[in-house]
């Protein structure tokens, strides 16, 4: 658990029972991973209006899926394939779920969710438009950056989320943007599938993506929560680059 | 491990290290569960010409994602979700990676494949085409089904496979008429992305598939590998339909 800037180490894991030991280390010395390790991803696409340009508004949430193996935490690199041209990131608000939830009704959803940590759903967008399904688009490895660390109690309905590029702000929204809140899908996934402990959901980018190149950084902060780190470099460079 | 009629217990995963104990239990009166817990399943669109139809032939393998959440082993039922339409059996060729593997040559995929297994990869019609992506269409609860168990030294380029729904044969063919072979399309998949130990590659399904309706019983044999069983039923019936 981190307070203020140290970590205290606890026994059990994220979402179960858990007991601090007493033990604590400054975050400055801490490696943070990935805050869980998800069972399965789902991602809602189009989900802003100022996302979706001249496409049609969706009639109802349009989930994806994304893969565990993709997953990296903040500090880690995201890595550019040399086959898939243009890659962008994509700032999202991610739900971290917390209880198996099957046919919820979106009044319930707070009770199944745990917290909440930013997220970035990396996309090649060649890969993208080219592809029948989305499965390297969104899912080669490094393509699915969340972090630093999970915080509960937040109102899904109102947190800024802005993303920066070398300093630069690219993507700024708030989720009471989105078309479909984010208790809408997540009630809305689960009439299709079971949700589980330390599951996933995106819930949408903002706004206008910007090309990556290696060597940039890029930042998605959400209020409340803090700030997604990771730099970029080409496939097969040294960690250095 | 099973041999002829028997469960030999063993201590350890399938994929590590195992030893028999000497325990053994008739098959008949052992409930085979899912052969391996998967923690990423892909799997190939497009990849029979007779099941293409009028589509166009792919100039690449089409993978696709399915959920471990979705996953049910031999015996258990398929469940026809209320407010899907018409579902699919899609009885394929499953292989289960054995080792971690990342920009295979198509040469040295046979070292990274610990066996293959029968897979009925249910598809929901309506959800297929009319959602963005095959979230649901692919990934509903026990849209899965894999077993009854994994077979090891068999020759990918010559399976055969055949599907009965009630016991009337409704899709056969052997893996020598795929598009892509399994050896190109696990070799492509790791262009893009890391597989995992237990990770499941479904391979394709050929020719036309038949509409499931509660009540019915499918089998997807494999040649050198078995029968996998799933009866149907609808959503909210209680397992006996």
């Amino acid at each position: 658990m981190v307070r203020g800037r140290r970590v205290h180490l606890v026994r059990g894991g994220p979402l179960g029972t858990r007991q601090e030991t007493g033990e604590t280390y400054p975050l400055s010395q801490v490696q943070l991973l990935p805050p869980v390790k998800a069972g399965k991803i789902v991602a809602i696409g189009l989900n802003y209006y100022t996302h979706i340009g001249d496409r049609a508004i969706p009639s109802k949430p349009e989930p994806f899926l994304k893969t565990p193996s993709s997953v990296i935490g903040t500090g880690d690199a995201i890595v550019l394939p040399s086959d898939a041209g243009r890659v962008d990131e994509e700032g999202e608000v991610v739900a971290v779920i917390g209880r198996r939830a099957r046919n919820l009704r979106e009044e319930d959803v707070d009770d199944y969710v745990f917290g909440y940590t930013c997220g970035n759903d990396v996309s090649a967008r060649e890969w993208q438009a080219g592809d029948l399904q989305w499965w390297r688009a969104k899912s080669s490895d490094t393509f699915t950056a969340v972090g630093p660390w999970i915080v509960t109690g937040l109102n899904p309905d109102d947190m800024d989320i802005a993303v920066r590029v070398n300093g630069k702000e690219v993507q700024r929204a708030n989720t009471s943007e989105l078309i479909y809140s984010i208790r809408k899908c997540i009630a809305f996934i689960t009439s299709a599938m079971t949700l589980e402990p330390g599951d996933l959901v995106f819930t949408g980018t903002p706004g206008a993506t910007t090309q990556l190149n290696a060597g940039d950084s890029v930042e998605v902060e959400v209020g409340g929560i803090g700030i997604l780190v990771n730099r970029v470099r080409a496939e097969g460079a040294g960690a250095g680059e």
